[in-house]
Order: C-alpha cells, then sequence, then structure tokens
C-alpha cells in the first residue's frame, strides 16, 4: 500500500490502537532511533543527509536513541561525521547513558552501584557521579547490570546478593541476545534474567520498550511528549515503548518490521513511511502548506 | 493432626489430588531425598540408623536422590559411613548422574557434549562415556548445563551458539538458588535461564521436579514405579515431582514443608509423617500385620 510519496497507509483495525493521523504541523521534536533508520549494519540509508539537513533547518531538535549500551557516544558521532552530519554529543542517547540520567534523578551524587557490565556503562554511571563499587566490603545501593563480556559467576553472585540485601536492580535494556557474525550471542535481558531468576526480583529496564528511555529523550529535547515523535524500525520496542510513553510513532520500513508486521503485531503506528526521504518530504510538504 | 504414632492425616480437599491411603504392603522400593530428610544441614534427623536398618532387613532396595550436581556420590556414602551406615556408590543419584544416565539412554559412547557445569557433572559424563568438548571447534550434539563457579560469558555464548546450531540443551536441576551463608547464590536454574533467554529454547531438566531423576532412580531400584514410593520433604519437588511420574509419595516434616505447607500448595501427598521414626513404625507394623 505505497502511496506515490512512499508513505505507507497504516492499516486501520482495533479502535483502542488507532491515533488520529499524523498532524506534522504539531511536531516540534524528534526521537530517532540508530539502527534499521539511519543505517542497516554499517552501511548508510538512502535520505540521511537530507533528513539531518531538514532537521537543522527548521530547528527541530532530536535525540538519535539506542539500546546498545556497550559503545561511548562518540562513536555515533564520529559515524555521522563520516557522513557530512554534524551532531552533538548530548544528541546520542545510548541506554547506558539513560540510566545513569534515569538513576541521577532518584539518587544523590556519590550513591554507590554494583555494576555488571562493559567499560561504556562504567564510564556512563561514573560520569554522572555514581561511585562505582567494586570492593566487596563497601555497601551498595543499586546493582545496574547490561551486557558484560566479562561476565563471570562471581559477578552474578554479587549482585544478587546485594539485591536480596535491599538493593535496587536496574537493567540498561531487555534485548536478550547481541548479533554477532556466529549467531545471537547472549545480550543485556540474558544477563537479567539470571539476577532475576536467582533473586526473585524484577529489575526497573531502562531501554526501550521501557517507558525510561522515552522520558530522558523528551526531557533532553525539552519539547512535550505529545509533541515528539518516535522514528523506529520495530513494532514491539519502538513503536509500542514510544506510545506508552505518549510520543506519536513513526515507523520506516527500513528494518526489522515491514507493512505486514503491523496486522501480524496488532501494533499500529500513527504514520508509515518507506524509508527517510518520504518521511522527510511528507514532514517538509506539512509544514510549507502551513505556511 | 498428629496421631499417637506420628503420623499426620493428610488433609482431605481436591478429590483430583487424593489417591487411596498409602498401603505399605504394596511397597516394594523407596526413593529418598537426602536433605531435609536424613539430615539438616550438617546434622542428622533421628531415627536415621533405625530406617536404613529396616529398609535393609526387609530388603527393600532405595536410592538416595539428590538435585544437588556438585558432589561426588562418595561424599554421601561418606557421611553416612560416619553414622554406621553403609550404601553402595549407585545407591546415590545425584542430578548429574541422573543426567548421565537419562544421555546414555538417548545417545551413544563417544557422543560429544559441552558441560556448563563443575567438576561432578563433566567426572559423571564422562564416566558414562561421553566426550567432554573442549576444544571450540570440534562440534558438539548436546549442551549440558548446571551450576558453575567458573561461568564465564565465553561459556554461556558457546552454549548458546552450539544450541543454536541444534545442539539439544539439557539442565541437571531447575534450583534457581544455591544456599550459603551470604544469602543465596546463582544455582543451575539461573544458569538455565540466561541461556533460555539467548537462545528461546527450554531445556530438559532432569533433577526433581523433573520426570528424568524418578525415571532413572526407578530404574536402579529395578521395581515397578506403582511400587515405589518417594520420600521428601518438598512437596512442590519431590512429591510433586514423584506424583507425575507415577510413584507413590510420603512427606517428612522435618525439612521444608509442614502440614500447613500442603492446604496452601494444595499438593497433597499420599502419607505425612513428622519424620522417620513414625515413617518406619508404620512401614513395620504394616508388614508385621500382613504377616
Amino acid at each position: 500500500m505505497t502511496t506515490p510519496g512512499g508513505a505507507l497507509v497504516p492499516t486501520r483495525g482495533d479502535p483502542s490502537n488507532m491515533s488520529d493521523p499524523l498532524d506534522f504541523r504539531r511536531l516540534e521534536a524528534v526521537v530517532v532511533d540508530m539502527d534499521g533508520v539511519l543505517w542497516r549494519g554499517n552501511t548508510p540509508l538512502p535520505g540521511l543527509g537530507v533528513f539531518f539537513g531538514f532537521l537543522r533547518e527548521r530547528g527541530i531538535p532530536f535525540v538519535l536513541a539506542t539500546n546498545n549500551a556497550s559503545k561511548a557516544p562518540e562513536v555515533y558521532v564520529a559515524r555521522l561525521a563520516e557522513r557530512d552530519v554534524t551532531v552533538a554529543r548530548n544528541e546520542i542517547l545510548t541506554s547506558a547513558l539513560a540510566t545513569a540520567d534515569y538513576l541521577r534523578g532518584l539518587h544523590p551524587a556519590g550513591t554507590p552501584v554494583y555494576v555488571v557490565g562493559g567499560p561504556g556503562l562504567r564510564v556512563a554511571l561514573a560520569d554522572a557521579g555514581f561511585t562505582v563499587v567494586e570492593n566487596p566490603d563497601r555497601p551498595v545501593e543499586v546493582v545496574v547490570a547490561g551486557i558484560d563480556f566479562e561476565l563471570t559467576y562471581e559477578k552474578l553472585a554479587r549482585a544478587a546478593t546485594y539485591i536480596q540485601r535491599g538493593a535496587g536492580f536496574v537493567g540498561t535494556n531487555p534485548d536478550p541476545t547481541y548479533p554477532s557474525e556466529e549467531g545471537n550471542l547472549p545480550g543485556a535481558g540474558t544477563i537479567l534474567a539470571a539476577i532475576r531468576t536467582c533473586t526473585g526480583v524484577e529489575p526497573t529496564v531502562i531501554g526501550k520498550p521501557g517507558r525510561a528511555m522515552f522520558d530522558v529523550a523528551v526531557a533532553r529535547t525539552g519539547r512535550p511528549r505529545e509533541r515528539t515523535a518516535m522514528v523506529g524500525d520495530r513494532l514491539d520496542t519502538d513503536v509500542l515503548g514510544a506510545r506508552r510513553a505518549g510520543l506519536a510513532t513513526i515507523l520506516v520500513t527500513t528494518g526489522v518490521d515491514d507493512a505486514a508486521a503491523i496486522v501480524a503485531k496488532g501494533i499500529r503506528p500513527d504514520a508509515v513511511f518507506d524509508g527517510l526521504p518520504a518521511l522527510t518530504e511528507a514532514w517538509r510538504t506539512a509544514l510549507d502548506e502551513a505556511g
């Protein structure tokens, strides 16, 4: 169901899942997923430069959001710079950075945290003022867990022991696996499942479709959530999570989910496009018609 | 509801959960849980010696069954010898040994297996004729996972990769935790939850309340399952698992579950005793009355 402009018409169905058709003139900000929207693997997708040119030209604030907690934001800044797109460090939001922002809203500077995770998560928490505890004799207020290529039994046991003694339990993102050339390797969700099984405690999970990731992204744009849209390629993380968090939702079908998946999964975005060029064109046209 | 002889009357309730009252004269063999039945922690429970004396005197074959996969059977033989009770190595069934027996019924000698687990499990599988693979370039037919104090990310990743390529997935026992002085530490169930989350594949779990543990125990006694009773202290593992496997069920209230738990959990054993002395006395009386 592609229109000449490249817009895919969302399938009509259960009215409880339907929103009013997306009115681009009401949008003031956008949260953008990266993999499957800006690039696929290492290959940039068509319309990348034009999309960011449009956002800058119209002064639309954006946050680029990824559940990947293992890379520093500078990695994404550099990858976009290679395509002549300039973004600031604080326009990148990894689930590690969102976790640090979330915890900063709940705990004072210096709060001791225990990390099951990689260097990216440790740095994000230390930069946010938390004390990342290594010494096993130190008390801990919060256990923060994500993907950890250096995971050991000892780390799982320490995390479980702190949580049983009353520490909070926060996970960076729910993704069970991490895609690699060898197959799906254990992701943050696998490590969270282990700690949850051992403790019986459910973690607060920050990354998409978790609520906190969207709340932090919206706070960074400084605009109201109901005037912010999420652009993503996954219905069950980007679209469902953004809808629950009160954002408008736009699916681009250049990644995981296509128009048929909307019917199969029963999750209907407010708008669907076959890629960034069609999205940019529709948005530009709506603003131009409004004068 | 303790009778003068120490027998606790099972509470009547849902008829689907009820069996005929246990007729000891029909019993030919017994499977006995150890912790909470024979001892609690390191302290032997009253009636231990008399119970085994009775079983030997009447020629009733028994298997002592534990979900603990980390200790060799010789450890239990030695512990009983300290109390002047002589048992043979093959009268001890750990979940590691049951796993090896189960797999031997499905796979020929030499089948390559990958183990996420401790030395006890590796030895049990090697003794049963399996090739425990260390070299990552070797193909693997079955991944066997249990508690592993040397767990690493790399081991989880290898297990997940083999399973995604089609290897079977077997777990020694479902227990999520391992009690220690520091609290509940990660048990086999925690490690199984991680691999299940990463692969989407459910393991075949051998230990109680899994079916295979009871099947292997019954095979070792050489008597029919309907003429075999399970004696245990836990309703949701010993009693529920044994009932599903077709054994008669006896709860002793010297461990985890008491008579009130029968009502709370809605799992009704065929007989309940407040310890080994009352059980032995009831059994002996039934046989003596039968002449």
